[in-house]
């Protein structure tokens, strides 16, 4: 059976300059953002938006928005800025991201609960079953969301000195976790990918719920896999079927 | 002597779509519909409103918002969105809770603390007494409130992998619990419904903080119920009563 | 040496329905008013304004506040809602508490913090020292605020079924600790007065902040009072001083 | 190699009245300034910006802001609150760190985590390594910002009862711990300054989120330093230096 209630394909919302600057102050207020941390990129008809670095989140204008220009492989930004501040280092993570999964949006978040839990789950996936929330997360093999009683596996990476060095650990995850959506960094944050900006939020919110329920149950000494989970499919085997 | 200071009977603020999706945005605020899970179902006048599945529920304009038609039995939905997406798969729930408890509306929410509680307490009830939000809720069977000193029964149901499943579990506690007003969901969340949209909100919140108390309680080895609470009347009896 | 950067005096800003409306939202979002619950009593004028039991604290319009005429003893209250609710049950403690400690304003929260402290305090006092909050708090006794050295008591009493018979035990509060300015209720919430609202208001912060902080505290086995802390002058001595 | 992704210098956004007061009121909900507590100084040009001590600060209008004219040496402020409340007695704090660091702005904080982390440590210092908020503090020495595997290191202080007698260990702290841009007051709250507004918030930000992260880690019996962390330079050599 389907699971049902979450989002299964586009509303047809096109993303925009406004669109992308009250989302930003939205991730800042859920605590995503603090600090200027935390990034965005985004298909938007022929550009791929992306968030500046170093600014305030919850006070980002329009014009601070990098705009590349797909086809032209031009950048679009608002002259008067550009010597100020650069885009988000996160820039060529995304655009890898995008490039190997198809998604059109990816979100990279620093909430304190994506932090706590790499180090509190000492394998290198955080996984969680039996959770309603787990329904909310898509799953790019089958092309339909996770069930409830699915384990969500979501890869943990170590951090790196600079966000670009986190590439290649990145590109390793897309390879061998090709129905993941996500990627933990540890002492750092997470990484949600999908079809569309609206999937990709949803799905970070419902994975950074999971997150911060997970940290709570591991103090209560409850276990986050139940025994009769159902098993995801073999990796070898998808990865034969994803091998371009 | 009657519990003072909850709302006992309806203020006339009429449901309207506008107020429908200002609702929405706050029970996202509050953490209860985060990554487009929760959902709503209420009367007004002649129409059932129930909202949308898989949309952000705090970006939910009133055109989003399904409105049946109680006489006609037709769904007066704004045509430009209709295959976009789909009732809330909760509707059929609401349907059935509001049929057999003559409620006007019912809400149903993802907050962490309905989830772990449901983890946290071992039978297959909630249970808690001497604390005054308790006074908040509502007993059917009384046509009052609950006291402070009263046992506040919330009985807790497994989960199943589509929402439309929960309808027979659901169904036996209505049946079973007469006098509860609310029920948890395991891993998943909590409904509550109540005779207007005042009363199911206001004692969401009032049991929400309950919940939220009792799993800090719990950490600290705080026992839920007082000995010497008042014992709730006999179910059995209770059948009898509302047996239809 | 006098505490600093607290305030000590009241600022000319007159209470109006408008601010009164605004401010039960602000405590809402603070946690403190959540499912109808909490309340404010304030002198505006020749007005006591008390807030309406049983309604939406964070929708209350400017017509739902009770206003008293303090002279004419007469309530001026829109016609219009006058049969749906009532004043807030706690008026006859609001009123009582300004009578006999010469305050304008009475703010009673829900907060969690409040609630659990008196669940895991064992004694019938809460006492806090060396916080810098606790310089936010206003001595009647001495007329200035207290120091950070200072022990802060704050009386605690057993809840009853009905909240207008809790004023037997506050009125033996404000005659045994005629310091306080706050009490707290078991399972229930906390009761602050003031001068001047703003000092009310300050004031519930700072123990709430204060409360909070406890919780935490005690859940990491730090001690809420350290040994050297200043001993408050001999109750006994004041009671004679107060004694009417 | 340089860490990314946080702000490194100015971004011509002028301080103005009109922003102090709006980042009063985000600083209020972030709950860094309740019960009138907290502060910030800020040079805007010639003046130098002080919040109004004891009042609310999320209602802090543009006409209670102290505004010092840095050459005439006067202060120009509304005449119409001039005898009702002072200037916050954090100023006198304020002037020295500017002074001695050449920061243009300290902002005060009053989180809860930040009191609790003086309470957990039991050094005269908090330190973390290997985290990528790390990256966000800025290094006076170097004129770089922090990398993810350095060990920022505050310095805590012990409370006094007045804010001005906090002068003293101020000044000790910023000779001791010449590369530091915060210090923590024990059972109070933090100071951080910067070269910019935004720098100062950044960081404070950063800073206040790795405090409400350790209080989580200590509690899960994480370390919070990891042994490979690369050292800091020796204070003895950097005292040197910095000695004027």
């Amino acid at each position: 059976m389907q699971p049902d209630d979450f989002q299964k394909h586009s509303v047809a919302n096109t993303m925009s300059h406004d669109l992308f600057a009250e989302l930003m102050k939205q991730f800042y207020e859920l605590g995503w953002m603090r600090g200027s941390g935390g990034a965005m990129g985004c298909i938007a008809g022929k550009y791929l938006l992306v968030s500046p670095s170093a600014l305030q989140k919850e006070r980002i204008h329009e014009s601070d928005i990098f705009a590349y220009d797909l086809q032209d492989k031009t950048c679009n930004h608002g002259a008067s800025h550009s010597k100020k501040f650069t885009v988000s280092s996160c820039a060529v993570l995304f655009s890898s991201i995008m490039k190997k999964t198809g998604s059109e949006c990816v979100i990279h978040t620093h909430s304190k609960a994506a932090n706590l839990i790499t180090q509190l789950v000492k394998q290198d996936t955080f996984e969680i079953s039996h959770q309603e929330y787990i329904k909310g997360v898509y799953d790019p093999f089958s092309g339909a969301n996770l069930r409830f009683d699915d384990t969500l596996v979501i890869p943990i990476i170590e951090n790196r000195p600079s966000e670009s060095q986190l590439l290649e650990p990145i590109e390793e995850v897309l390879q061998n976790y090709p129905r993941s959506v996500a990627v933990l960094v540890k002492n750092h944050g997470l990484f949600v990918w999908g079809p569309t900006w609206e999937m990709a939020k949803i799905m970070t919110e419902c994975i950074d719920y999971l997150l911060d329920l997970a940290v709570d149950m591991i103090r209560n000494n409850l276990p986050l896999v139940r025994e009769e989970a159902s098993s995801p499919e073999k990796v070898d085997y998808l990865e034969t079927v994803f091998e371009q």
